[in-house]
């Protein structure tokens, strides 16, 4: 099946191997009348960037996008948005024994036995180097969710066993820290921590938290679509993630229903607000108009450096050490893939929102039938 | 949007309202020629009905079961199969302050927020009842992953803070309690616990565990529909769940790679086998032959006979206290619902894997056009 | 694959057999606070029912539907919208030669191919019973459109032979007539035609065509969801239709560009307006604001009387006469299913234009945004 | 809504506008292990170039394709195959007057008024040069159909009142002439008869026959998803198609019954064969295994020289006369694009009527799960 395309108004398709000739993303369903610009997407871009400190990896990839559709005059057209990240780092090389032996914790032998063979050259279409065309489409997301007052923030929120404090939480502090973590103190400690695993050629897992704010209630749909399972599917799309909470998460099967159930009160901005935020933003499946707020668990970098068991593709059982460049977390650089998904999901999901109620919709079109005698309404 | 069809292949359309006519669903997609009779899909409906124990509703519901189209002879035609159970307690009544006052933890607010107005006798289509459907649809992919070998066990992982022991598992166990825990111990300490949180007029929430077991390797796509993430949205899209894990899930955030890394072994009963299954049975969004393994967090009911903060529709802010049947927790009859959705999700993905590489496609068209002179075929 | 659902954001999934319990439909993605009650269907499903002339059938079935969600205190709530028509004419009895014999111009063969075997009562899932599930869809959306001030409207261009002079075109007279034919003299040149035919022992094929008013500018998507090849799948996925035009369809490729193409005009309704109309109001894909005119090429009921070749299941050589009630021509019945599908195809792409611009888009929620402090706005 | 995707299983996306940097498609679904080569799909990109001849625009633009993804030694992966041809024509020069005027018989109106501004330098995204991305894509599902014995051949029927003569057709013919008709003798006049349009500053319809060999029975669903539907859409969906027809088509609507069926008898080369072909190879919306045969008709080219009423964006009237180089005639060029999209139909039903019966769905799996110890067997 193609599984490359996620979205139903807001549509997102997306191609390219580790090791070909680059990585690309046509957005289509993008409105009309968006400002933008290649720098727009290429700050998303830098954020997942390699390079970047000692515990990203050391390949210098350039990662510059290019728009090639879909944007004229500095402006959405309304037709996809095609854009392109070329492969500068291809050269030939030894792959060594990744070609005939299944690296743990990979979809070498996956892919293997899905498609009977694969590119063998590296992870392929399994590799992190695919989030670059999620963080491109997230870009664009973000851009339009901006112009609606919606604004998409992750951040590091543990790194194996060290989870940033609540109490000294500081969004700025998260791009002053090689971890993107929103706590200094916590920051340094998961640093020293991180070290230590590297020296030992071990990796570490962690948690990605994100935020959406300014979301208006009534997003998302009653059954299938529930904003949370959108959000859901979304995340845990991205390679490693192991689990997906959204608001209490977990937490919410070990409390009480008194305690879990946020009451509403009389709002001061809104109408109707809610006393507090177990719920993370969602009711039903539907926006409650509160932040919503979900976390992602990644599981630890597979690529290490000590022996593994491991067989080959004739089924012999053999050692493994996985050699070169490998990060060993991979949170820092997935933050702004989350944040991307994110964006996608909720830019679908407040699209398909207008279409639902009926004065809505009589409104819409009787201003759209509208005779002005201006060049742009008929 | 239309939010209540799930599937790309394998297609599930559900309808239905807690207070009107009836709930019913149309599997769409099920392949021609599957032994498909109303007791099979009464056999799971009974699992998640009402009025079983002191911890489930006592709203008498028989909850039968009809199919309407789609069987022939006892077997399925490749048409849809159209189910439905009539609601049999829909008698008039007084809905009392929930026509003009907001349930916390609900979708009532949502739904007004959304839709400018709502069926105020109950939950409507956020209602419980709903999983009905869900349920019906389960049945018959559960039938028709049972042809192929698989099954899909799901059981209570844990009641708010009593999580069932891996040591005193015992699946059997799972059908004589009322929690549908396969821990006779933890049940009972449990059973305790949320008689005494009913007597406090609260609520409880749980986990709810689920395995897929025979499922070979190669299901599911690579990059947004991976088999976890489509897993993560079935299971999500239940009302009340908060949180998704495959296999160690946010575990596997505190672990380490070498820890977490599972190593590839000469198989006994296939080539290849892992010597442990950290994955949850699924590799870069790829079924890798081993268990697929996977929890839902549930919140605790948040329908709750204490007094609560809410607000009218118009804004004034007032106490509510729910009165009638309410199970105490979600979870027991929960179960049947996840593993409904993983059987839709599973059956979905492997229909779809049936099309990934040329060679089984050559062989399947070449064995279809012989002309063997036989009737059926051509 | 899952056939039986059509549409993006206004789906409709239609499921049931002609020998079955009964045909039904699920139309989700409907907004919700429009009117409509069971009378608004059932005035559609009378004009395709059998037994009104002697050019239909002689099955007296009621074919009275019934709301089963969706709907609550006569305003639509945004839900699935399921809708059954019961099949009351489920006698037993001999369904002689069929059972083993592939009637000619049916689906027999085809099924059987296809699924191994089939529901060798009748049609089955191909029988043009199956359009009732169309038929009640479509006055839904015809209600829908209704409200925005777009109207549907289908006739028999022609009987064979026999075509509809436009100089004598009366709307009103369509209703007058057995073959819903806006032309009495024509009409009834046509029905003396049928007659003959019908004692031949023969069938009669004829066109439909249909006009859509009031539809604005932009409606279509420029590539694949262009409006007119959304209406030729729609009407095209009827029963016995064989061809579909747009405009002046097939005329047009005899025709020259300067006689084809329709001069821009400075519009006495609307800014801008068309001199001329051979486009059928579809430019690019897109609506242009002018109405939107259809054809459609039915063949004849392949049902006939008269002895015809054809081979057993076993593949042996035999002739069959097709016993039974069976209306000599589908045209008549069938205008009404074309209006709805015309209506469903029209219903899903309005809504779908909502999205296109940022500029609707950020004023649209702009005022959702908007504290009030009424009740229905957050 | 996004209208740039096509299709279930075998999903194409196509982005890119005339004046931009280039035109592309993603084809995502396409089986693993098709041997698949850049020069496969130059062939077919060849064949729509333009300045072929002296009916073709003089445009030499290269429309070189370039493989960007999901081909690794020579076989398709599974993974997304990316194709990109770079608009080598983009000198800036003066638009003239098309920027502010409406030209008759394009897109320029539709899109303005459904986004509110367009690309001003051509067609944009409405261009002739979309269909290189269709063309690309399709040359992709022509290999995938090759290898399961099925071909999908295309040519011109008819230009203007020139239909080509049945009892003169050879399909070798065809690509000795300008036209691409299968009929020297109808060519030769029809040149005649465009050249003389050309003198007049006017231009031409035609009309495109396709047949595919070698589809086996039963592909197609048999509702929405009709094989013939599905055609109708794909074809429509190409600028300038107004009209469809499948088999006899709009014949058929003047044919009796006992003409139109094609009776069944004992096949020669298989089981079931058909005496005639009236259906176009289709009953019921699923194939029958003879040949498909549809016919798509265009209009005229709509830029002509002569001058045309028309308005301005500011809704004054004015007069164009449409400069440059613009063929007479769009039938020769758009004759592999009529391939095209019937190649890329046929491969998405084929591979999703693979899930069509429980038997193959059992026999499929018993298959995979076999451990057999070899390397791509698990």
């Amino acid at each position: 099946m193609a599984g490359s395309t996620l979205g139903t108004i807001w549509k997102i398709t997306t191609w390219g191997e580790s090791h070909g000739k680059g990585i690309g993303v046509v957005v289509d369903g993008c409105p009309a009348g968006l400002a933008l610009k290649e720098a727009d997407i290429q700050e998303y871009l830098n954020r997942r960037k390699p390079g970047q400190s000692k515990f990203t990896t050391k390949r210098q990839e350039a990662d510059q996008v290019e728009i090639l559709s879909g944007v004229f005059e500095g402006k959405t057209t309304g037709t996809p948005i095609s854009m392109i990240v070329w492969n500068t780092d291809q050269r030939s090389r030894d792959y060594g024994n990744i070609v005939e032996v299944f690296r743990p914790g990979h979809a070498d032998f996956t892919f293997d036995a899905k498609y009977g063979f694969r590119d063998y050259r590296g992870g392929g279409r399994s590799s992190g180097r695919e989030t670059i065309a999620r963080v491109a489409a997230g870009a664009v997301a973000a851009s339009f969710l901006k112009s609606l007052g919606i604004t998409v923030t992750a951040y590091t929120k543990s790194v194996g066993p060290y989870e940033a404090d609540p109490e000294r939480f500081c969004i700025e502090e998260r791009d002053n820290n090689r971890l993107y973590m929103p706590d200094k103190e916590t920051a340094a400690k998961a640093e020293a921590y991180l070290e230590e695993m590297m020296a030992n050629k071990d990796s570490v897992g962690g948690v990605v938290e994100c935020v959406i704010d300014g979301v208006p209630a009534g997003i998302g749909d009653p059954v299938f679509e529930k904003y949370d399972a959108a959000l859901a599917k979304a995340v845990m799309s991205i390679g490693a993630v192991k689990g997906f909470e959204i608001g209490d998460g977990f937490a919410a099967s070990r409390a009480l229903g008194s305690e879990n159930n946020d009451g509403f009160i009389k709002g001061t901005k809104k109408a109707v607000e809610k006393a507090t935020n177990h719920s993370g933003g969602i009711l039903g499946g539907i926006s409650d108009g509160s932040r919503v707020l979900f976390r992602a668990a990644f599981k630890p970098t597979p690529s290490i450096a000590s022996p593994q068991r491991t067989v080959t593709r004739q089924g012999e059982e053999t050692e493994i050490e996985i050699k070169g460049r490998h990060d060993p977390i991979v949170v820092p650089r997935a933050v702004v893939v989350v944040e991307a998904m994110a964006a996608i999901t909720t830019a679908d999901l407040l699209l398909a929102n207008m279409t639902a109620r009926m004065d809505h919709i009589v409104s819409f079109y009787k201003r759209e039938n509208k005779t002005t005698g201006k060049g742009t309404e008929y």
